[in-house]
């Protein structure tokens, strides 16, 4: 069972995580708990590190140090709560499950997770409370596990330990069929593939990260997700999150994902040389700035192209100086930047199978006269840059063209 | 060196904390700092504790493991602000040192403390910053030592690593002969010995506890207690804590330590019987209360006696109950209470060797009309339990008997 910060904001939803915990507990079930540090507590001590520290210094052991208290904070107060009410529990930190990973500070990677010491607490009939985010590096420091944080350190408990589930309590009781501020006949999905929650989660749907979801995939550790804001027994909803195989109606469209933060570069008057891709694509790389949706459009031999492509928007600025500075050695004419796009991504399992997919997508955009900027695939999902103006009503346009709002599934 | 709560309450007084640890480490020095909570955070973290441990959990690991995580973010905050100016710099925590203690929740001992990990730190260049207050159990548990905390973790790291000195940074720039607030002519002591300081925390006087100076003398470690509130060499003032026999000049009295937090209890009508006095302290040390200034008045055979002794105020009411529920095996007919006294103290290492020193005190106070209801005596400290509205002006009157005003040392 995960928990993340909005769950444990305070005593009183404390409270109602431990009654969570022991609904598991009185069904029989050994019981392993990942908690966050409480809302605010982490940018509160990333404050506090990053002013300590001045530029240059934010990955650090010694900000692990520092931002790690926050999860430890939760831990033994949900340890101490269940005991309160008759629970046996105590808490785990990093060092003392041990979760152990590399060096890198800030973003260790885990490398193996001991679960000697777990076993023999489930053996005495406890409840292991561990504290999410944090590992030891093998020389003994305290680490952060970095993006995904404490749903990575469920997830990967769950594996370690061969759970039947890992189930991550949030906000909200289950992954949708779009976001539910948007598109009013929006549904919670009984059940969605690892591959579709992967694709949701790189394309920007927020419910859980992408990490944690490529460990699950990786190891076969069905995922629910579920709402810590209920009592437990009141909302029996959640979304189950699981092998393809285990699936036996394979819908062709899941959801439909809304990405507003996103932006587009185009290089106009790229010479038609071979190599030139290979400088702005590295140079982009090594200072981590991800690209996605690249176009390039056809030149003859020996005239200049036009390249565009997007990116997250909080990496523009940073893109932008790194390609004026390569101006000369790729040889660009000109350099146009646009944050007025929004990516719309369609995803689901039965993509694959179907034919079609694509051309309903561009009628009913058509139909509403949303121009596309541009489209990327994979195989189990569709991307349409669009005008960001245009990003609910494409989303609602597609919800309806693919009948995401009708309840049809199966058993499910 | 050890740097209290007021010392690190933020990040302005953590970065004049810095400048103290440069300039040691440019003198030379190898050094490993100690470090509070900022202050506010343990009061902070304790009553989160509290609240989520309900009645009757307060000594517990997960206290602890919540508890320590506030000395946890100023050891790393610290290391970051020193390796922001340059001076090589890492964090340890009670676990990472090891500070290896017993397994006592709260008010754990330190059994044992491994130099070998800080000592390769200083090889290093480092210098090591170690989180005060907490260790860790033998089964890997975080615990907190209790009764003077960071102090106590300073000196006995000083003491296990052999240290020339450890010096305690705090709010004010040394020991005084008393009380500043109530006598204008207090002044700060060059030079003390530790059993002088150690009478001196016993009776009442706060800037140290006895517990970290009773470390300090059974390993010899000297104390330098000095202000971190000044820049490094702006004032030199401080006061030094060592052996005896170091101290050429025996003062006659050094310092005179009034303690308002005291009360008295007076049991009427104890059978004179073997043993009542027996029952008695038994169940108030079963309950931790601490006595102090017993007096029995006279009584023949088959009389009964009148006993009353000292205690601290917080534990009256508590003391006030376990009596009470004596009250027929002890057979006394009634018990006063009695919180409107103080006591005042006079220490000095010099006392033994000096005959009249109660005669001076005595007279000194005859002189001024203050009535004494108890005196208790040691080699080196002669306490009197007196009104509490006359504490003032028994403080003045004790500190002018003895001339600790005037500036007499001699190379001290």
């Amino acid at each position: 069972m995960k928990f993340g910060g909005t769950s444990v904001a305070d005593l009183t939803r404390i409270e109602r995580v431990a009654r969570h915990v022991a609904a598991e507990v009185a069904s029989g079930k050994e019981v392993c708990v990942v908690v966050s540090a409480m809302a605010g507590e982490t940018d509160r001590l990333v404050g506090l590190a990053a002013a300590a520290a001045g530029e240059g210094l934010h990955r650090n052991a010694d900000v692990d140090t520092v931002v790690s208290s926050g999860e430890q904070v939760t831990a033994g107060l949900l340890a101490l709560v269940l005991q309160r009410e008759g629970i046996a529990a105590r808490s785990f930190l990093g060092w003392q499950v041990a979760m152990r990973t590399d060096d890198t500070p800030s973003a260790a990677t885990i490398h193996h997770i001991d679960t000697t010491t777990l076993a023999n607490t489930f053996k005495q009939g406890e409840v292991a409370v561990v504290a999410g985010f944090q590992g030891v590096s093998p020389d003994g420091r305290i680490t952060t596990i970095g993006r995904g944080g404490s749903d990575t350190t469920a997830v990967a408990l769950a594996a370690a330990l061969k759970a039947c589930r890992c189930d991550i309590y949030t906000d909200v009781d289950g992954v949708y069929t779009s976001d539910p501020r948007i598109v009013a006949s929006a549904r919670r999905l009984d059940r969605l593939t690892f591959e579709e929650m992967l694709e949701m989660a790189s394309v920007g749907a927020k419910v859980l990260h992408t990490r944690s979801v490529g460990i699950a995939m990786a190891h076969g550790v069905p995922i629910r997700v579920l709402s810590s804001l209920t009592e437990p027994g009141e909302n029996g909803a959640c979304t189950l999150i699981m092998d393809e195989n285990d699936i036996i109606e394979r819908r062709t469209v899941s959801a439909v994902v809304p990405s507003r933060a996103e932006a587009r570069i185009s290089l106009l008057g790229v010479p038609n040389v071979p190599g030139k891709s290979g400088i702005i694509f590295t140079a982009l790389a090594d200072a981590k700035v991800n690209i996605d949706m690249i176009v390039q459009s056809q030149a003859r031999a020996g005239e200049s192209a036009n390249m565009s492509f997007t990116l997250k928007e909080a990496d523009l600025s940073l893109a932008q100086s790194i390609l004026a500075g390569l101006k000369d050695e790729i040889g660009f004419t000109d350099l146009m930047a646009d944050q007025d796009v929004s990516k719309v991504s369609i995803i689901g399992v039965g993509m694959n199978d179907h034919s079609g997919v694509a051309a309903t997508m561009f009628a009913a955009f058509g139909k509403k006269g949303i121009n596309i900027h541009n489209i990327s695939t994979s195989e189990i999902k569709i991307s349409a840059l669009i005008p960001a103006d245009y990003t609910e009503l494409a989303v609602r346009t597609l919800h309806d063209a693919f009948g995401l709002g009708e309840v049809s599934e199966g058993g499910a």
